[in-house]
C-alpha cells in the first residue's frame, strides 16, 4: 500500500470516516485512495466549506471529521471556520497535501508556511515527510484531536510520502481517553459556592441531560443558570430547561450579571465582551465576584453537573410545562418569523444559527418548540452556518434548519451545491434584511459618526436574488414575505426530503 | 483628529486612493472617516474579492490599494489572494482591524495571532497601538509596499487607537524609491552570456517597452525569449512582441528548454514545475546551463533591458506582421472560444486569465489580437480572477475581460455583486465544463488510479447555473453554446457599460 491508503487506513481504523475534500495536484494520490478506505469523500466547491462542515459534524457527534485541502491557500481558505471549530473545541483534523520534500526550498508558486499557517490557529500541526510515517502520524493526529479538551489537528502530507510504498497494515489503533472525572476539590468549592447571589455558566457542548442536572441544581441552592453567549451545542426545546444566555451586547450582559457574588464556571471560560467599547468594561463580571472552575471548557459537563447535582443531594424532577405553540400570520417581522420557525419546528431537528440581528427573537421562540439542538457561533467568524448546517446534515442524517443572515451567507454559500449534490436534509432560512445590520447597531454602539456607513454596508445596491443564488447552485428555493408564507414555505420543506431554501424578506431597520 | 482619520489621511497624502473593504465592528470608526478623507471605500462581499482586488489594483497601476479586514478570520479569507499578490510582487496594503489593546489577552470570540497568521505570507507587519503613531506606521506600511521589490504589507490597527484623538495633519509623506538601476557587472554579464544557446527569460510587470527591448536583444544576439509560465501583468497583441510563456506541463518545459547553456534572468525566477511528479525532474533548466541574473524578481525589468540593449547595440524596430482575424463559427470548444476572444477583443482591454485547461488555445490566438494587457495566477492559488478584475476595473476605468473556468469561479464569485455596484466594465466568460478538469490531467501524470476521481472532480452532479448565478447577484448574464453565440455575446458585452457574464458551454473532455 502507498502511503496515502496507509494513511486513510489509519484514520479509518480510529473511527474517522468522513472527509470533507476539496483536492488539488498534491492530493491526487489521496483520492484515488479513497476507494475502500472506509472514509467517505464528501466534495466541497470552497475550503471555507470544508472546514466548516467538519466542524459541523463534530458538533453533533463529538468525533473528528477530516478535510482535505490543499497546500496554504487551501488552509487559508479554511481557516476562518477553523477558528470558529478552535473556539467550540471541536475535533476537527486537517489533512494539508504538500509538496514533495524535494520541491520545497525552489519557491515554486504553491510553496507555503503550512506550520506558520496552522500555528497562527492554535492546535496540533506535523507533516508526513516519508511513507513510513503515515500510520503512526494519523493516528497522532486523531489523538490530538480527542485529547481533553477536543482541539483542531493539522497534518501536512508530502505529495511523495502518499505516492511511496508504506508497508500492510494493520494500522495503530489508539484509545480515547475518557472525559476527565470532575476534581473533588473544585466540586466541594462549587458546592459551597452556589447560592442566591450566584451562578452556573455552561459552556461547550450541552446535552439535555447535562441541563436537567443544572436545573436540579439550581433548584437545590437558588443559583441561577446561565449558558455561555456562543455555545458548541446546546439541547433545547420541549422537555429541555432552557437556561439564559448571555447576553451579546455587553451593556446590557453587564446589568444581566451584575448581582453575582459567585460564579462556578463548567465547560465555559470567564464571561467577556466580544468587542471592546468606550467606556464598557471588557470583563463582564462584577467587581468582587468569586469565580470558580468546575470543569474547563472544552471538557463535557454532563458528568460534572452530574456529580454536583448528587453531591448537593439535589433530586427534583425536571417538569416543563406543555407550552401551545401558534403560527403567526401578517408581516413578516423578526418576532413572527421566529414563531413561524417555532411552531413548524420537526422533533429532534438540528439548528444552526447564524441569524444575527434579525434572529433577536428566536432564542425565546424556540424555548418552546419541539425538542432540537442548537449551534452557536463560537468564534464569530461569519460565513460558519452553511457550512456547518452541511456537517451536522452529515453526521446526523436528520433535519437541519440553518437560519442565515443575508450578509453572512454570501461568505460561503457554495455549502449549498453540496447540500444538493449530497441530498442532505437541510432546510435553509436566509434571513434577507439587504444591510449588514449588525454593523449598524455596534456603530451606534461605538460612537461612531454614521458617514458612508449608509452606503457601506447596504446589501441592497445591487438586490441580491438569494432564492436565485440558491437555484444556481441545485437548491430548490422559494421567497417569503408574509408570515403565513414561511410557515407554509418550512413545512413544505419539512416534508420534502433533500435540500430547500427559503428567502424571507425582513424590514431592513433593527 | 482621531486615528482613523489621521491613518487614512496618511494613507491619502502617500496616493493609496481605494480601499477595497469587508469592515466588522472593529473598523467602524474607520468606516466613518472615509468620507473626505481622500481614500474611496469600495464594499467587497469576502474577504479574498477584497485582496485579489488589491492585487488587481497593483499589476494595473504598479501602485498599492489597501484593503480593510477584519481581525485573523478576515485576514484568513484574505490569504489565498494575498499569497498570488505576494508571488506577483504586488503591493498591498492591508489593514487588519484588531481589538482594542485593554481587550488583548481576555480570549475573547475573535482575538487572533495576526502576527503569525500575516507572517505566514511573509511582506512587512507591524501594528498600530496608539492613536499617534497612527501617521508614522501608515506611512512606513506605504513605504514597505513600494519598496523594490515590491511587497504586501499588514498593518493592524487597534480599535481603540482608531477612535483616540491622533492631532492634526500634516501627515508625513514618504519618497518612493527609483527603480534599481542594473548593476554593471550584471549587464556585462548578460551581454557575454548571451547568443545562439541562450534566453533571456522575462517576469514580472512587463510593458510593450521591454517586451520590445528584448526583441532587440534577441535579434541582435540569437538567443531566445522567453516569459515566466505566471507574469504578473504583461502587454501583448498587435505591435508587441509575444515572447513565448515557459511550458506549464513541466514534461514539455524541460524539452522546450533542454538546448540552453545561458539563461538571463530579468524580473523573474529560476525556471521550476508548479509541482514534483514522480521521476520528473522540479528544476527545468538543464544541466550544465549558467543562469545569470539581470534585475530580481519584482524589480521593473524595462531599464535592464533596455540598458541591455543598448550595451550591444541592438536597435532594430520591431515591426509586426498585421494578422486577419476571422470569426469563428460552429460548435464551441476550446479552439473556437479562443478565436471568439480574439477576433472581438477592444483594443487596450484587460485579460485575467483565469481559464486553465479550457483556455489552453488563448495564449497563440490572443497573440495577434488588439493590444491588451494579460495578467496570470502568479501564485496558483485559484480564485483570483474575479476579484482581480474588480481591482483592474477600478484601476482602469477601462474594459476588463476575466476568462474564468466554472471551478475556479466558485471560489470567490461574491466579486461578480461588486462588480454590478461599482459599475465596472468588466466582461466576465465562463468556460463551463462541469470538471475539475486541471485534476484530470495531473491525475493522470502523477500516474494515480482514478478510483473516486470520475465521481469527486464532477461538477455536473447536480449541474450549476452559472449565468443564473451572475444574475442572482446584479450582473446581466447569457449562454453561449455555439461559436457565434459566443461572438455575439462578447460583442454586445463590449458595447454595453457595466459588466457581463457570459457562461461559454464547453464540452467536459480535454
Amino acid at each position: 500500500m502507498n502511503g496515502a491508503a496507509a494513511l486513510l487506513g489509519t484514520l479509518s481504523a480510529n473511527g474517522v470516516t468522513t472527509c470533507f475534500a476539496n483536492p488539488g495536484t498534491t492530493e491526487m494520490h489521496l483520492v484515488a485512495a479513497f476507494e475502500d478506505s472506509g472514509v467517505h469523500p464528501v466534495l466541497c466547491l470552497f475550503e471555507g466549506v470544508a472546514t466548516g462542515a467538519a466542524d459541523g459534524y463534530a458538533r453533533v457527534t463529538g468525533e473528528p471529521a477530516a478535510t482535505l485541502l490543499h497546500l496554504g491557500p487551501g488552509l487559508g481558505n479554511g481557516w476562518a471556520n477553523l477558528h470558529n471549530a478552535a473556539r467550540a473545541h471541536s475535533p476537527v483534523l486537517n489533512l494539508v497535501g504538500d509538496h514533495a520534500t524535494r520541491h520545497l526550498g525552489l519557491h515554486s508558486m504553491l510553496e507555503s508556511d503550512l506550520r506558520g499557517l496552522a500555528g497562527s490557529l492554535g492546535g496540533w500541526f506535523d507533516r508526513v515527510d516519508a511513507a513510513a510515517q503515515a500510520p503512526a502520524l494519523a493516528m497522532a493526529a486523531v489523538a490530538a484531536t480527542l485529547q481533553w479538551p477536543h482541539s483542531i489537528a493539522t497534518l501536512a502530507l508530502a505529495a511523495d510520502a502518499m505516492w511511496t510504498e508504506a508497508g500492510a497494515g494493520p494500522w495503530p489503533v489508539f484509545s480515547a481517553p475518557a472525559c476527565p472525572e470532575p476534581d473533588e476539590h473544585a466540586l466541594h468549592d462549587a458546592c459551597d459556592a452556589l447560592g442566591p447571589r450566584s451562578a452556573l455558566v455552561l459552556g461547550g457542548r450541552l446535552s439535555a441531560g447535562a441541563l436537567r442536572a443544572a436545573w436540579r441544581v439550581s433548584r437545590a441552592t437558588g443559583s441561577r443558570v446561565l449558558l455561555e453567549t456562543m455555545p458548541a451545542f446546546v439541547a433545547r426545546g420541549a422537555g429541555v430547561p432552557a437556561p439564559e444566555r448571555i447576553i451579546y451586547v455587553p451593556e446590557f450582559a453587564l446589568a444581566q450579571l451584575s448581582e453575582l457574588e459567585h460564579v462556578v464556571l463548567v465547560g465555559a471560560p470567564e464571561p467577556v465582551a466580544a468587542f471592546a467599547y468606550p467606556n464598557v468594561p471588557s470583563r463582564l463580571l462584577p467587581e468582587g465576584c468569586t469565580r470558580h472552575s468546575l470543569t474547563r471548557p472544552g471538557v463535557d459537563a454532563e458528568p460534572a453537573l452530574r456529580a454536583l447535582a448528587d453531591c448537593l443531594g439535589a433530586n427534583e424532577r425536571f417538569g416543563a410545562d406543555s407550552l401551545e405553540l401558534t403560527s403567526p400570520s401578517g408581516a413578516l417581522t423578526a418576532e413572527t418569523l421566529a414563531l413561524a420557525v417555532a411552531a413548524t419546528l420537526p422533533e429532534d431537528a438540528i439548528i444552526v444559527d447564524e441569524s444575527n440581528t434579525s434572529g433577536i427573537h428566536l432564542e425565546r421562540a424556540l424555548a418552546s418548540a419541539a425538542r432540537h439542538h442548537w449551534t452557536g457561533l463560537s468564534g464569530a467568524a461569519i460565513g460558519y452556518g452553511l457550512p456547518t448546517a452541511v456537517g451536522a446534515g452529515v453526521a446526523s442524517g436528520g433535519r437541519v434548519l440553518a437560519l442565515e443572515s443575508d450578509g453572512s451567507m454570501l461568505y460561503t454559500a457554495q455549502a449549498l451545491w453540496t447540500m444538493a449534490r449530497e441530498g442532505l436534509d437541510v432546510t435553509v432560512v436566509a434571513l434577507a434584511n439587504g444591510r449588514y445590520a449588525v454593523l449598524d447597531m455596534e456603530r451606534r454602539r461605538l460612537g461612531a459618526p454614521d458617514a458612508e456607513s449608509e452606503r457601506l454596508f447596504d446589501l441592497g445596491r445591487p438586490a441580491m436574488d438569494l432564492a436565485g443564488l440558491a437555484r444556481s447552485l441545485g437548491v430548490r428555493a422559494s421567497v417569503a414575505t408574509t408570515a403565513e408564507e414561511l410557515v407554509a414555505a418550512l413545512s413544505a420543506s419539512y416534508a420534502t426530503p433533500g435540500p430547500s431554501f427559503i428567502e424571507a424578506r425582513l424590514p431592513s431597520a433593527i
